[in-house]
């Protein structure tokens, strides 16, 4: 707390590292790559837990578990899926330690040893499609709508907490369907979901759009994704939601008899979000105070501190406060006295800032006289002073206003750095000034795209639904296109 | 659903087996002792992890997450601790696969080895109290009160659905304290909070008790749990709250400074409930036709079957039974309305039978003439003739009346298998021919617990909380005891 946070202008991605730490959200462990959680973290992490899991529900899904370990044979089932995947896998090889004959520690027993390794999961397509296989006979068992909340691991070599780590938690959901068409529905039915849950809960505008070939996931006929910007200029995937065609229905030989009587294998889908968008909440919004939250997500709404010189007045304000949590209470909103002796009203504030609670109540002796409070919100860092009467509407209806005006500047701000470029050269000092999403023409061929991506670091982040259609040529190869695509640096 | 299920007395175990699988609760998964947890199963799960979490945080404790991952090293820092759990790890060696140069496949690549091998966590104590050493300084940092939902990993030679598998999922709480008798408050508190759980949501009475030295938790001073009767006469563990006293903090050197400046150890407790539960839950109250579930834990409480004869019936019928869900769902009961044509009224009956549901409302032409409705309850398989005036609340007080049953009865079952004996004859006669709880004087000594142990197969399930003084002698040594403990055959 001593310590002023790094600034974003001097070092945005210090600013960001620090802040994630003292914010109390999360810290490196003793494994490489792998991070703790931390309580206020992981408080916000369940709050878009439980949001998510709610829109899966009432879109007809069901949760279920499969098992961490993947039976190596099991990845090499599907061709581009292993390929992926098989350079970041942890391996399990032994189940069983034994005393070091030679020291005080613990040896690997080399007796235990697994006849066929076992990976950790990366993902879970197929684990859960070779157990599909045993779930779906007839067109009457479709469609299969599962979801599982889980940890997978992928072995990274450059990691950052909540945006790259090796172990994360997730969501991944897994459908199986009787035809195309409505496998393609649902992939973009949860695209729609992770939209409005980015816009709705997180303040978060997002880009719908489509991923180019090479940024597909492994597996996958068609990857759809949501795009948000972060305040330094660089793109962050916020979600994908995946058409997986019959891929992993041929891998794992699903079929199921269709009306007729005929065999037909199955039409998949697979969608995930992650603790990646602890990430994206963060690197959207906050400033060089700390967290700033959208009331929706923050475990604390609204904290109390109490102004006073000594008991008495701590006394009469306390019974104050009481009847304003109940009312706030009442509400559903979430609310913290903090009357603690051990810090003085001026740290706890900045305290309170650093955590982004996204509205505080200051309250002295004064103002019980006065019957009014002080009325502090986080995202503008503006006071104001308010009757006590009627306190509890007014907060309600603040909070609401914060949340939409979180949105508000998130989406001015992915405007103002929303560029259309019609030639390379100005791609380049767009992407060097200011970065931001770069909107240009692309031939629609992976070379131009991996080109652009060796000599800027830019990538396609995709290729937005709702481009229109629009005659222009490529800003590398100079050939013809039909529509704009998303450019950026990104996480 | 074609043929019956094993019965309970032709073959217990059998009929459990069949039991997970046909009410699709859990099956096996390609990897040994792992099992998939099927939505149906899955939905209990979820609502015994809301009714514990809510309980959790009732009682001052916040969630966190540490990481899957343990240093091998780690895990040698508690003598007892690695003695326990040394011989059941899974052990990740390397982080990378590639392809066979011989093959199709892919294989472990020999250049991608860990320096330290990694543990998968059986359990977090060490990877927790290597975290807890940065978070505590001062006795203002304690208490510390965290819980993690995580998957943990032993592995185990023989496995059973929920009872035993190599993957279960669990809740770990892990709490730090500046005194010895604070941390055995927590212990108990925590014991009381699973005591209260098993008996008001999962209809099942619990001894409380402490474990013996033999059966204690690998690194805790004490370990407290509740122990459950099954209907076969064995008993199931259910959940455990040790106090760890200093160990932990000894073993990572976690100290803090206390209000007079002096550095001290903190104390440490665990407690933990896992996917056994399921399994315990599964035993104690189902029958021959299949679950029987507490309605509080039902993921349906209430299933509403149309008996017609053509589509006008349907209709009428229809209407009303959405008068009724309506009413159903205001009072926060979770209903479903199958009107698939697909199978007959007795088929479903059977299904719903099978899958547990605690209330049937079966709805005819003539009941819509008559204004009534068929009501048939799962746990008694009785059925009566009930007003449609007024059924939401009827339903309402009948599923409390449903929950309590299922826990009286239970209760009476464990009372009538609860036996004293004053001689070794007498018990193992007891053991032999009925098991259950089986209480009776014991020395005190390992020695004499290991011996009935291997003569008997019987455990001391633990020394009760409750128990009365009472002077008597050991049935196996013949030497002086103050108390009885209770024996039982357990899972």
């Amino acid at each position: 707390m001593s310590k002023a946070l790094p600034t974003r202008s001097e070092n945005y991605s210090e600013w960001y590292n620090e802040l994630v730490k003292r914010a109390d959200l999360a810290e490196n462990s003793a494994v490489r790559g792998c991070m703790v959680i931390k309580p206020y973290g992981y408080s916000i992490w369940e709050k878009m837990q439980r949001a998510l899991d709610d829109m899966f529900k009432e879109t007809g899904h069901t949760n279920a578990y499969f098992p961490l370990f993947i039976p190596k044979s099991y990845l090499s089932k599907e061709a581009s899926h292993v390929e992926g995947f098989a350079k970041e896998c942890a391996v399990v090889t032994h189940y069983r330690l034994k005393n070091d004959p030679d020291g005080k520690g613990v040896i690997v027993d080399p007796d235990a040893k697994l006849e066929e390794e076992l990976i950790v999961r990366p993902t879970s397509e197929t684990v859960i499609w070779s157990t599909y296989k045993n779930w779906i006979q007839s067109y009457r068992d479709l469609p299969l709508l599962i979801n599982q909340w889980a940890n997978v691991v992928r072995w990274e070599m450059r990691t950052r907490l909540f945006l790259r780590t090796a172990e994360f938690l997730w969501q991944e959901g897994h459908t199986a369907h009787s035809t195309s068409a409505e496998a393609i529905a649902e992939t973009k039915q949860m695209l729609e979901v992770y939209a409005e849950f980015a816009e709705q809960w997180m303040a978060l505008p997002v880009v719908k759009g489509i991923k180019t070939a090479n940024e597909r996931f492994a597996g996958a006929e068609d990857t759809y994704c949501i795009e948000a910007l972060m305040q330094d200029g660089k793109a962050l995937q916020a979600g994908t939601s995946h058409f997986l065609g019959q891929n992993f229905a041929k891998a794992f030989d699903v079929k199921f008899q269709d009306k007729e009587g005929k065999l037909e294998h199955v039409w998949g889908t697979s969608w995930g979000v992650s603790t990646r968008l602890m990430g994206a909440l963060i690197m959207a919004h906050s400033d060089d105070s700390g967290l700033v939250l959208p009331p929706k997500l923050a475990p604390i709404q609204v904290v109390i501190v109490p102004i006073y010189k000594n008991e008495e007045q701590l006394a009469a304000i306390t019974e104050k406060v009481n009847e304003i949590r109940k009312e706030l209470k009442t509400l559903g909103i979430s609310v913290k006295f903090d009357d603690s002796d051990a810090y003085k009203p001026g740290y706890k504030f900045a305290e309170y800032e650093l955590k982004g609670v996204p509205v505080r109540l200051a309250i002295g002796a004064r103002d019980l006289e006065n019957g009014t409070v002080e009325v502090a919100r986080r995202d503008t860092k503006t006071k104001e002073t308010v009757a006590l009467e009627g306190i509890a509407g007014f907060v309600r209806d603040l909070l609401d206003n914060i949340q939409q005006a979180i949105y508000d500047k998130a989406f001015a701000f992915r405007e103002e750095n929303t560029t259309k470029v019609d030639s390379f050269e100005e791609f380049n000092k767009v992407l060097d000034s200011k970065g931001g999403f770069i909107l240009a023409h692309w031939d629609g061929t992976s070379e131009t795209e991996e080109k652009i991506k060796e000599e800027t670091k830019a990538t396609i982040r995709c290729v937005p639904l709702n481009a229109t259609e629009e005659s222009g040529v490529c800003i590398y190869s100079g050939k013809p296109s039909t529509k704009r695509v998303v450019f950026a640096r990104a996480y």
